[in-house]
Protein backbone atom coordinates (compact mmCIF):
# COMPACT_ATOMS: atom_id res chain seq x y z
CA UNK A 1 0.00 0.00 0.00
CA UNK A 2 1.03 3.42 -0.67
CA UNK A 3 1.98 5.53 1.91
CA UNK A 4 0.11 9.16 1.20
CA UNK A 5 2.93 11.80 1.94
CA UNK A 6 1.23 15.18 2.69
CA UNK A 7 3.36 18.83 2.57
CA UNK A 8 2.52 22.26 3.74
CA UNK A 9 1.34 23.11 0.78
CA UNK A 10 -0.87 20.19 0.30
CA UNK A 11 -4.58 21.24 -0.32
CA UNK A 12 -6.43 19.75 2.09
CA UNK A 13 -9.58 18.85 -0.12
CA UNK A 14 -6.92 16.67 -2.65
CA UNK A 15 -5.10 14.72 0.34
CA UNK A 16 -8.74 13.90 2.29
CA UNK A 17 -9.95 12.49 -1.06
CA UNK A 18 -6.93 10.30 -1.27
CA UNK A 19 -7.07 9.44 2.28
CA UNK A 20 -10.98 8.61 2.03
CA UNK A 21 -10.38 6.29 -1.51
CA UNK A 22 -7.49 4.57 0.32
CA UNK A 23 -10.00 3.54 3.45
CA UNK A 24 -12.88 2.69 1.36
CA UNK A 25 -10.30 0.35 -0.63
CA UNK A 26 -8.43 -1.37 1.84
CA UNK A 27 -9.37 0.35 5.45
CA UNK A 28 -6.42 1.40 6.52
CA UNK A 29 -4.27 4.14 5.04
CA UNK A 30 -0.88 5.53 6.17
CA UNK A 31 0.03 9.33 6.17
CA UNK A 32 3.23 11.01 6.45
CA UNK A 33 3.98 14.19 7.27
CA UNK A 34 7.27 16.18 8.59
CA UNK A 35 7.05 19.56 10.21
CA UNK A 36 4.05 21.62 11.82
CA UNK A 37 2.75 22.98 8.64
CA UNK A 38 2.82 19.23 6.97
CA UNK A 39 0.93 18.03 9.72
CA UNK A 40 -1.37 20.73 10.02
CA UNK A 41 -2.56 19.55 6.72
CA UNK A 42 -2.27 16.07 7.32
CA UNK A 43 -5.05 16.79 10.33
CA UNK A 44 -7.17 18.89 8.88
CA UNK A 45 -7.31 16.54 5.62
CA UNK A 46 -8.20 13.70 7.84
CA UNK A 47 -10.70 15.34 9.98
CA UNK A 48 -12.19 16.11 6.46
CA UNK A 49 -11.42 12.27 4.83
CA UNK A 50 -13.95 11.83 8.85
CA UNK A 51 -17.18 13.39 7.42
CA UNK A 52 -16.69 12.61 3.75
CA UNK A 53 -16.56 8.46 5.07
CA UNK A 54 -19.37 9.10 7.91
CA UNK A 55 -21.53 9.85 5.14
CA UNK A 56 -21.08 6.18 3.92
CA UNK A 57 -21.08 4.98 7.74
CA UNK A 58 -17.61 4.21 7.77
CA UNK A 59 -16.03 5.80 10.99
CA UNK A 60 -12.10 6.64 11.17
CA UNK A 61 -9.49 6.67 14.18
CA UNK A 62 -5.82 7.40 13.48
CA UNK A 63 -2.73 6.31 16.07
CA UNK A 64 0.14 9.02 15.44
CA UNK A 65 4.25 7.92 15.68
CA UNK A 66 7.46 8.86 14.81
CA UNK A 67 9.31 7.21 12.53
CA UNK A 68 12.97 8.37 11.16
CA UNK A 69 13.59 8.56 7.95
CA UNK A 70 16.29 9.67 5.37
CA UNK A 71 16.37 12.62 2.99
CA UNK A 72 19.12 13.47 0.69
CA UNK A 73 21.54 11.47 3.56
CA UNK A 74 19.96 13.36 6.53
CA UNK A 75 18.12 11.74 9.17
CA UNK A 76 14.55 13.45 9.89
CA UNK A 77 11.62 12.90 12.58
CA UNK A 78 8.31 12.52 10.62
CA UNK A 79 4.70 11.64 11.76
CA UNK A 80 3.38 8.88 10.52
CA UNK A 81 -0.04 8.33 11.41
CA UNK A 82 -2.09 5.12 10.70
CA UNK A 83 -5.94 5.64 9.63
CA UNK A 84 -7.96 2.83 10.18
CA UNK A 85 -11.55 2.26 9.65
CA UNK A 86 -14.59 0.99 11.46
CA UNK A 87 -18.05 0.17 10.11
CA UNK A 88 -21.05 1.80 12.02
CA UNK A 89 -24.50 1.23 11.44
CA UNK A 90 -25.99 3.99 9.13
CA UNK A 91 -29.18 5.54 10.48
CA UNK A 92 -31.47 6.03 7.68
CA UNK B 1 -14.11 15.94 31.96
CA UNK B 2 -11.60 18.90 31.26
CA UNK B 3 -10.75 19.44 27.62
CA UNK B 4 -6.83 19.77 27.22
CA UNK B 5 -5.90 23.29 25.31
CA UNK B 6 -2.80 23.22 23.81
CA UNK B 7 -0.82 25.87 22.19
CA UNK B 8 2.16 26.44 19.94
CA UNK B 9 4.18 26.75 23.18
CA UNK B 10 3.01 23.77 24.95
CA UNK B 11 5.73 21.34 26.29
CA UNK B 12 5.12 18.15 24.34
CA UNK B 13 5.89 16.06 27.31
CA UNK B 14 3.72 17.87 29.62
CA UNK B 15 0.71 17.75 27.25
CA UNK B 16 1.31 13.49 26.65
CA UNK B 17 1.62 13.35 30.21
CA UNK B 18 -1.45 15.12 30.75
CA UNK B 19 -3.40 12.65 28.09
CA UNK B 20 -2.04 9.72 29.78
CA UNK B 21 -3.39 10.72 33.16
CA UNK B 22 -7.10 11.49 31.97
CA UNK B 23 -6.53 8.28 29.70
CA UNK B 24 -5.89 6.67 32.53
CA UNK B 25 -8.50 7.80 34.68
CA UNK B 26 -11.21 8.24 32.28
CA UNK B 27 -10.28 5.98 28.94
CA UNK B 28 -11.32 9.05 27.04
CA UNK B 29 -9.88 12.80 26.65
CA UNK B 30 -10.42 15.79 24.69
CA UNK B 31 -7.44 17.57 23.49
CA UNK B 32 -7.97 21.43 22.03
CA UNK B 33 -4.91 22.76 19.50
CA UNK B 34 -5.71 26.23 17.23
CA UNK B 35 -3.28 26.68 14.11
CA UNK B 36 -0.68 24.70 12.86
CA UNK B 37 2.39 25.04 16.06
CA UNK B 38 -0.64 24.27 18.00
CA UNK B 39 -2.11 21.06 15.64
CA UNK B 40 1.77 19.72 15.44
CA UNK B 41 2.20 19.77 19.71
CA UNK B 42 -0.97 18.23 19.65
CA UNK B 43 0.32 15.49 17.51
CA UNK B 44 3.60 15.11 18.85
CA UNK B 45 2.12 15.18 22.01
CA UNK B 46 -0.35 12.29 21.29
CA UNK B 47 2.73 10.06 20.05
CA UNK B 48 4.70 10.33 22.95
CA UNK B 49 1.51 9.58 25.02
CA UNK B 50 0.74 6.46 23.26
CA UNK B 51 4.44 5.05 23.56
CA UNK B 52 3.78 6.37 27.65
CA UNK B 53 0.73 3.98 27.70
CA UNK B 54 1.30 1.39 25.47
CA UNK B 55 3.75 0.00 28.32
CA UNK B 56 1.07 -0.19 30.67
CA UNK B 57 -0.93 -2.29 27.98
CA UNK B 58 -3.42 0.56 26.97
CA UNK B 59 -3.62 1.62 22.92
CA UNK B 60 -4.96 4.89 21.48
CA UNK B 61 -6.75 6.18 18.49
CA UNK B 62 -7.91 9.57 18.05
CA UNK B 63 -10.63 11.39 15.62
CA UNK B 64 -9.91 14.97 14.90
CA UNK B 65 -12.64 17.17 14.41
CA UNK B 66 -13.12 20.56 13.19
CA UNK B 67 -14.99 22.92 15.61
CA UNK B 68 -15.90 26.94 15.74
CA UNK B 69 -14.97 28.36 19.16
CA UNK B 70 -15.38 32.33 20.25
CA UNK B 71 -12.41 33.87 21.27
CA UNK B 72 -12.49 37.77 22.28
CA UNK B 73 -16.06 37.88 19.90
CA UNK B 74 -14.39 36.43 17.02
CA UNK B 75 -14.63 32.94 15.87
CA UNK B 76 -12.20 30.73 14.84
CA UNK B 77 -11.77 27.37 13.74
CA UNK B 78 -10.12 24.81 16.05
CA UNK B 79 -8.99 21.08 16.10
CA UNK B 80 -10.42 18.84 18.20
CA UNK B 81 -9.17 15.59 18.83
CA UNK B 82 -11.20 12.47 20.82
CA UNK B 83 -8.57 9.94 22.13
CA UNK B 84 -9.62 6.64 22.86
CA UNK B 85 -8.17 4.02 24.46
CA UNK B 86 -8.44 0.05 23.93
CA UNK B 87 -7.32 -2.73 26.20
CA UNK B 88 -4.75 -4.73 24.48
CA UNK B 89 -3.11 -7.69 25.80
CA UNK B 90 0.57 -7.60 27.32
CA UNK B 91 2.87 -9.97 26.24
CA UNK B 92 4.95 -10.57 29.39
Amino acid sequence: MDMIKVSANSRTAAVAGAIAGVIREHKRAEVQAIGAGAVNQAVKAMALASSYLKNDGIEISFSPEFVDIEIEEKVRTAIKFVVESRAVPVVE
